[in-house]
């Protein structure tokens, strides 16, 4: 499968290719001036600057952490000690510690179905027996969660909000009993926070964390500020802070200090609330543009999901076809898209995710009239 | 022994302590004017900064592939493909990365005896059962390493240049020995070169990496321009690229592109010799300092190595002591030391770590008194 997501990013970047295909968010949105002013900030003052290019703590900058602990508290109805706060180089590292940390060979763990692959690619180098959730349209199966608890998983990695690749949510009722099922077990969520912020009219419930104490939260600034700044964190259970930092410096000492102060420098700038502002609109306007053009151009035996948040659309093909097919005829067009079979744990051939933060209007124009011209040869 | 680190590192930070114990690079040698210059540079077109601040390639930025191959060719005697090289975040990930490629629980490992404790830490999370191979004044105990390989390890980690923490270098003959070793073996050599650029006079010999192909080579920006900018890489021979790409997608996607394109922009404006001058010839008088004190203020049981190049000095006191005493009495003075026990397979109670590059030469004067007047009490 790697090697097929390989071959999927060195297709993209051929000469005339529009990509619906990866996670890319969308970079005419890097605030560039804003960013280019902290850089020279953190250069302004010869110690801080000497600071920031030097070794670093292993838990990150206190500054960046108690920035992050505020959001927490203002937004995301919990509170939370910057003792609890791990900065890292980005949310894919927290998963390969978290992996690290908790899975030996054939320890069942709960994902959701479809799940986010990168997350599902991360945990399985420690070879972990994998229990699908099916997701619904209100958030996952929680009858079938049930039951998986009853095996003794010891992780449930899930992403309640604008979830990759469906673009579902969980609802609220499902978010208190997701957190109710978890504080009666011994198993941990992974409570994957990457689109929370990107929701188009704010948030759309209180994070499982403000809810039960059995989850490590992980957050990035990949998708709202800049992923090649790769600054992730994660926020663990009193209990897990002194082998989290362990295993920090195990893993790769700390994470990138020049970045994080530079990242600092940005936020104290920077109206966290006005900026995101800008962004949301922008993703939903995209997203209506993309939706509005699939009705008029796709026929009615496709199905998707209406995004209210995050980056995604999950197309389904009738029930029983192969969309890998799809996929193919899209690339003769020149149109990459993300197959959704690799996402699940069962099933899923059916279902092609589609990027509607990536391109451009004209890219999102043309890309869905090739998708309509390749659905006509499928 | 983690845990004890980090108290060394929270005790360093306190109010007058002056600290010889860490691997922290001289701050006054970063070139904060070039490295301000290059951040500005990448900024400047909006092109270069989107894309630099957007993900990037599994295998890090061309352009600095390119460089380090180019080094490589010119400096190091040896030819690599760019596609052989993969950029990191820093060497320390390297270690596990290769610990996740290469080591399962009760694997056999070969490393330096004492070696260094970072890469010792990071291996262990996966469990290999290590092998000590002892340093001689010209290298490793070759005969025992012949041996060792006879038991089918896995890797051999070493650090030929000015090793950490012993200070010492291969010789020739020592690197022609281990590379035919390693040649008629199946054990992979990881060739740390942490320390290779800082060859008071250049570097003292060519890598194993240019004598036979059972190498990764790990390099970093570390030492030599910033650890906190966090860029390392690890050269790899040609059949375990794609399985190299696999591990880093899977822990962390990719290395920093902000700081890969902050440092690309800084070493196309550097004479990189001219550079590396300037700081080899620095850290040569600093440890000419440190070690002219030492030979006036301490008494002539204590030994230790002269370096020539690197950060590090070996202390020995005298066989059968506990140098953990000098430790604790050299805290009382206001002075870390680095205890060397930790970084031995067996043995080394007697040995205490100093780097000579941290501190300036104050602090270098006055440690050294603080050192003599714990002695006294030792």
């Amino acid at each position: 499968m790697d090697s097929f997501i390989m071959k999927l990013i060195a297709v993209s970047k051929e000469k005339g290719m529009i990509s619906f295909a990866t996670g890319l968010p969308d970079k005419r949105l890097f605030d560039t001036e804003g960013l280019a002013k902290a850089a020279l900030n953190v250069f302004e003052d010869e110690d801080v600057a000497r600071d920031a290019l030097q070794y670093s703590t292993i838990n990150g900058l206190l500054p960046l952490r108690e920035k992050i602990a505020q959001r927490c508290r203002k937004e995301m109805s919990f509170n939370v000690s910057e003792e609890n706060i791990f900065v890292i180089n980005g949310s894919q590292e927290c998963f390969d510690l978290i992996g690290k940390m908790f899975i030996d060979r054939g320890d069942r763990m709960v994902v959701d179905d479809p799940g986010y692959l990168g997350a599902l690619q991360s945990f399985s180098l420690y070879g972990p027996s994998f229990i699908g959730v099916p997701m619904e349209e209100d958030g996952p199966d929680t009858e079938r969660l049930k039951g998986s608890l009853k095996e003794h998983p010891k992780l449930y990695y899930s992403v309640p909000d604008h979830q990759n690749p469906s673009g579902i949510s969980y609802s609220s009722e499902k978010r208190k009993e997701v957190a109710e099922l978890l504080s009666g077990s011994d198993c941990m969520m992974v409570e994957d926070d990457a689109y929370g912020e990107l929701g188009f009219d704010g948030r759309v419930g209180p994070p499982i964390r403000s809810l039960t104490d059995n989850v490590i939260l992980t957050g990035s600034f990949s998708k709202i500020i800049s992923p090649g700044m790769r600054i992730g964190w994660m926020i663990v259970p009193d209990g897990m802070t002194e082998m989290t930092m362990k295993c920090i410096e195990s893993s790769s000492l700390h994470a990138n200090s020049f970045s994080q102060n530079v990242m600092n420098c940005f936020l104290e700038r920077t109206d966290m609330n006005k900026y995101l502002g800008k962004i949301r609109k922008e993703y939903k306007r995209k997203s209506k543009l993309m939706l509005d053009l699939m009705n008029d151009h796709l026929p009615s035996e496709l199905r998707w999901n209406t995004p209210t948040g995050g980056m995604f659309i999950l197309l389904r093909t009738k029930e029983g076809t192969d969309a890998m097919r799809l996929y193919e005829a899209a690339l003769r067009k020149k149109l990459v898209v993300m197959p959704g079979r690799p996402f699940h744990i069962s099933g899923g051939e059916n279902t092609i995710r589609l990027n509607y933060a990536t391109a451009d209007d004209e890219g999102i124009k043309e890309g869905i009239r090739r998708l309509a011209s390749a659905y006509r040869e499928f």
